[in-house]
């Protein structure tokens, strides 16, 4: 065990009431690769935040999320426009590529954002054959760098989308993040706002593993079993994926523990915010945040903390919370950055 | 819950161990991506049964294992050779055709088994560009067929593989069974015989999920991170997996789960023997039992046993024990057949 | 220069009328990409022959054709049941595997062909996710050991797929030898029988490059020209290869070309009748001509003529006719072969 | 026959040399698949060129030649680092991404040329399994802006390359033109200066079909015939494309029609000098020619001459010289621009 840090909402382990399911799965046989009732009580689940006709798929992890639903929402001629920081374009080692075959286009993001007015002037070479042809626009919801896309924001890329014969995907890794923090359904700033395919992910949220790929076009779900096979995403003993899901909305944890990591997260904003040396850079609106701070700062906090830089060339760094963050670990951390303040 | 049946020993749930040591992984936080203790001690264990210079790295899958270990020993224009009835041939919906770009080829078995002799046939058109270069041959150990190679059946294969430049891979999805069949150690039937890459399963035997893929060669090693991550095999809080690994391995866990349901096999094969309608197909050295039985009897069985038909041409079927397969159930399943066969 | 021989009837130049229409068609300039009149003509001659709502599209080689088609008309977990001996399955390097990412079955053939109750025991495993799906039935016409597929041959290959949810594809590099032999415009044994889509060789019958790939399915034509184009498959100055189509049409010199060359092989068949040490293996339908010969006239022939062997475990060997192939060359080939009876 | 315009270099024929040269070798026959002695000869014109142990491969298309190259060169896990406006970043239609697998990252230009400077900040990631490995650098030469980089420019981009381990790819679908503007050997600014692999183009340059791909390091084409055959690249009656080479270096062809080329874009530049309304926006260092011209010209203009905007917002357009272009050519065209820049 490593002391925790604020390196990443996955370095945090699970949360007891979903190995506690995995256990009460455990019993007697179920029929393999998603054929038995908790991997139904799955779906009826996701049914019920989003329709009764979304197509619902559990995959291993959000790398295949993304490059499965890209994948069955375009054709590898297709090119997918994010932002540049956007996860698909710089940390899944090209997969996007290699497995579906498409072009990634990474456009200058605002605080992580994917802007409609960057996104337009790649949206040309419609029809002509040399071109690869934009096929879906990407964003992250919450975004890499902490924000979130407000429900009209979703719908003005969705409707650009669309007005293009395009598609509109939703990196969900931290969707219920986005859900507390904008205090809605999930439905309502995703499906009732155009996004065509989503990726639910659970995993940086107290799960140990398993994400949902959902899919709100019919089109989208032809043939998507044999894909998810074909490409090493069917899990043999899914029940133990599904049962992790059915306690993940039951009682609404994942609401709680959404709702508890963006309250430290802000906890954690608000006690820095008087220390002169730590710059603020983006707004804090889920889990995570990000600050300038002393370069001679960052040896020594590293050292007694996990954490990422974001940018080095300018100090930015990234401190994300978890569910499993407490009031205790943020008030040690910033009483940690103060002696550094006072030491200049 | 479905009533346990012999369908395949994928329906069963997990050791108790396995699921404890998950528990007990729980603890605070752990880096993301396999840089953590508890995947840091799985190499220690592997590296134990293996030699010190296995490159192990830790995947989701079975299909995932197969298909990478392919593609790290060859090229996409080597094909790789399997009797018929290999899993990588007729059970993973063509990954290793989509994934790794090589050619597939069954050639037909001996009770799954891999001759030599039939190999021989597509060993040709090396160095003509118009053809799959012969680069892998791949067995499943145990075979798909419930038997077990033998040493020097193995290392028959593996010679015969280097003498024409080829590889060997290893299909270890029930390797546990076929190192308590042979009562030998891994390596005995492995590395020292010849294998180059293998796919360590412990799913089958009692885990959750999570394979390793295993290579005893330093070439296929070289960047194999960023192959295993660019297909979406990279488990973000790998801690959870390598915690099975590390209790699947613990007092021989292994050992005594893959001995028992090898042993229930047999049982079920000894019980059966007597019946005159029930024709044991194949030597029974793992934990399945094939059988052709009278065509009237499958509907009424399979309606209170979960199983699959291997043969339909023949009625032949196949019944699979698992570590929780019990002298009571083989009882109570042969009991229901011999109804059946006092009926005619 | 090399002797002329009968290695394969790509060993031929070409008919000087292609070449005299390249140079027709070296005249000013001509937009790139297929967007030129000779491009137009040629759509235009096939749809006289294919019907008005064809698709036509060019690109570089058989290879190409054969791959994109099945690409057009399947997905990549679909599987591709075709006969041992197919091309796409023993003379591609794996193409159909690696770039459309399908699974290539080769069932044993019976003279080249495809048998409906051989292909039968693959129909299977229909929305089984494990299994590769059964998609596309590939036949040549020629086949590789020079017959010729019937109509009803054809249609009942094409009602068999179709009435699994399949397509019939056909690789037609030696499409023109088959119309000639059947005395039938293209249209009767390939369209009307039931094929969904037509790779077009005129390379082996006097052309120097370039098939077209010819689709008779509207929803195989969408987003096509962007697969060609990504598969680098997409000719610049494509008119140097759409003159050449025109050529080969015009005057029937496609039907002179193929009726001659398959003329030249029955000449040759017939004057081998009476050496009782040269057995006709496959029935002469078009321009092959398949033999078994003592071994060791194999080298001192091979001397004279360049030639290959189909079979070298029983001595089976491959002549081929092309359009330059004369009575004369016949002649001293087989006088060349009774010298080798002659002396035993 | 279309009026002979300014909109690309593959819009002209072919130079009367090289159809006369593919008559030539039109004689008798020839093994197909390149082992022919006019594929000899190509190669040993290469070596003549380029040095003893130079890898010479025959393709189809500049697409192929450079994305086989880039797959050659590196893994399906690299990244492939040029211009935003290089051509396998925009007018592949994501062959790259495709079929080699390949992550395509695109940085601003500077008049075409990719800077050293501009690449460094991607020069980063190395190791971390997340991030596409940075693996090649690759160039146009001439610049699709049609500019030339120097030997130094070169040098210090395959430096900055090799430092980090990385390939330098240069894409010479132009080669030629630079050759004439440097008045250099190819050499010289190309293997000299630590190129890598080169795709060596001749359509542009008067030849109908057919690229050579150049491998400078013996590592690369390991395998290689077996990527090209797999890749639907392989020629099957080659001595046609390379009977085309043959009289492409003879008495220095290429040379001719690039100086010429380059020349009548010059003069073309200096006739429009004295115009106000004319802006040349590019260096013109090769054979093409990019102006800003007034948006009411556009029109009228494209009615007479073929040509392509090159960026529409701001109503810059690229005109291209080919081998073709006159002297009176050039001066019509000026003529009529003048006939626009009196009437406003």
């Amino acid at each position: 065990m490593i002391k925790k840090g604020f390196a990443s909402d996955n370095n945090s382990g699970a949360q007891p009431q979903i190995l506690a399911a995995m256990i009460e799965a455990n019993q007697g046989h179920a029929t393999g690769y998603g054929d038995d009732e908790y991997t139904r009580r799955v779906t009826e689940l996701f049914k019920e935040h989003f329709g009764d006709d979304v197509d619902v798929n559990i995959v291993f992890n959000g790398t295949a999320s993304n490059v499965l639903g890209i994948m069955a929402a375009g054709r590898s001629y297709n090119s997918v426009i994010c932002t540049d920081t956007a996860h698909i374009n710089v940390d899944e080692c090209g997969a996007p590529e290699k497995v579906a075959g498409t072009k990634v286009i990474g456009v200058p993001h605002e605080n992580g954002k994917l802007l409609p007015e960057r996104v337009m002037p790649h949206l040309h070479g419609f029809g002509f054959e040399h071109h690869s042809q934009p096929g879906i626009l990407s964003i992250s919801q919450v975004t890499e760098l902490g924000t979130v896309y407000t429900p009209d924001e979703v719908r003005a890329l969705a409707d650009l989308a669309h007005s293009h014969g395009m598609m509109l995907h939703m990196d969900g890794a931290r969707i219920a993040n986005a859900a507390a923090s904008l205090n809605l359904p999930f439905r309502k700033f995703t499906r009732d706002c155009g996004v065509d395919v989503l990726s639910f992910g659970g995993t940086k949220n107290g799960m140990i593993m398993g994400e949902a790929l959902l899919f709100f076009r019919k089109e989208f779900s032809q043939g998507f079993k044999y894909l998810r096979k074909q490409h090493m995403q069917l899990f043999s003993k899914m029940r133990f994926v599904s049962a992790q899901f059915n306690a993940y909305f039951k009682d609404n944890l994942w609401l709680t523990s959404a709702m508890h990591s963006n309250k430290m997260a802000r906890l954690l904003e608000n006690k820095l915010e008087d220390i002169d040396q730590v710059q603020i850079t983006r707004p804090v609106e889920a889990n995570g945040v990000f600050a300038i701070i002393p370069e001679h700062w960052i040896a020594p906090l590293q050292n007694k903390y996990f954490f990422y830089m974001w940018d080095e060339a300018v100090n930015e760094v990234r401190w994300m919370c978890s569910f499993d963050t407490t009031v205790d670990d943020i008030e040690l951390f910033v009483a940690e950055i103060r002696k550094l303040a006072q030491n200049g």
